[in-house]
């Protein structure tokens, strides 16, 4: 497949909030009307070297979203591991394997920069993602727990 | 409780490592007689201004350690997120509270920090561990999934 994997500039911040609201749990905690704290936190991201924010295109146009986080850790011996956040694919390009393209290709990336795994959590009600990350082989070894303040 | 969370240095790096490896599942990952792979990676973490691993002390001793770190993302109209990680404590010290001391101190401190929730996983088979995560009010939410590069 024709997808390309970038890193996401201050431009992209409106379609990548687009997707991130279209989306049954993100529609009730984002607001596209008002772009500036994502600009604020985009701001913060890009100039941060572990965190990689990234956006998929295909034909010139954006069509997917992740976050990829780099850690770094004392355990399993000192091995990064990276952390995958904010997946999305837009609405209408839904269903062509652009999902399963973009996991693909962080992978590789977590993979260069010496990663000894990559983790990520999805919400017990998206059991569509569950069938979707067991079947690109990630294993549900975890329970994800959030403490919202 | 008198217990008292700091940065961890170089020089607990000896002591982290061995709460990290006596352990169910870390006995099996980690390596206490080969120091040089975690100081390298103590030395990344130390750099990195967004991970903050800590160590607890009771009367001058290490009793605890875990990792907070700080994830900015433009989910959730761009709120920061706390991650912890590799929360352990000194097996001698068990059972005294020291943990949910612990994760009480690390939550401080991601509020302080502006995050908009603090999240973690844990094994599923530590179920122990998540009727703890469950009294200091966390929710499992989320299915946490692992790839192993």
């Amino acid at each position: 497949m024709d997808i390309t994997l970038r890193p996401a500039t201050a431009t992209d911040v409106p379609d990548i909030v687009a997707m991130l609201a279209d989306d049954i749990l993100g529609s009730g905690r984002e607001n596209p009307a008002e772009l500036a704290p994502y600009e604020a936190a985009f701001a913060r991201i890009d100039a941060d070297p572990s965190q990689h924010l990234l956006v998929a295109e295909r034909d010139g146009r954006t069509v997917g979203t992740l976050q990829l986080a780099i850690l770094y850790g004392l355990s399993r011996q000192g091995s990064p591991r990276a952390l995958i956040e904010a997946v999305r694919v837009r609405a209408d390009a839904r269903g062509a394997g652009i999902g399963s393209e973009l996991i693909r290709l962080a992978v590789e990336e977590a993979r260069r920069q010496g990663c000894a795994l990559v983790q990520l959590t999805s919400d017990r009600t998206r059991t569509g993602a569950h069938r979707f990350y067991e079947r690109l082989g990630f294993r549900p070894t975890h329970v994800g727990y959030k403490l919202t303040l």
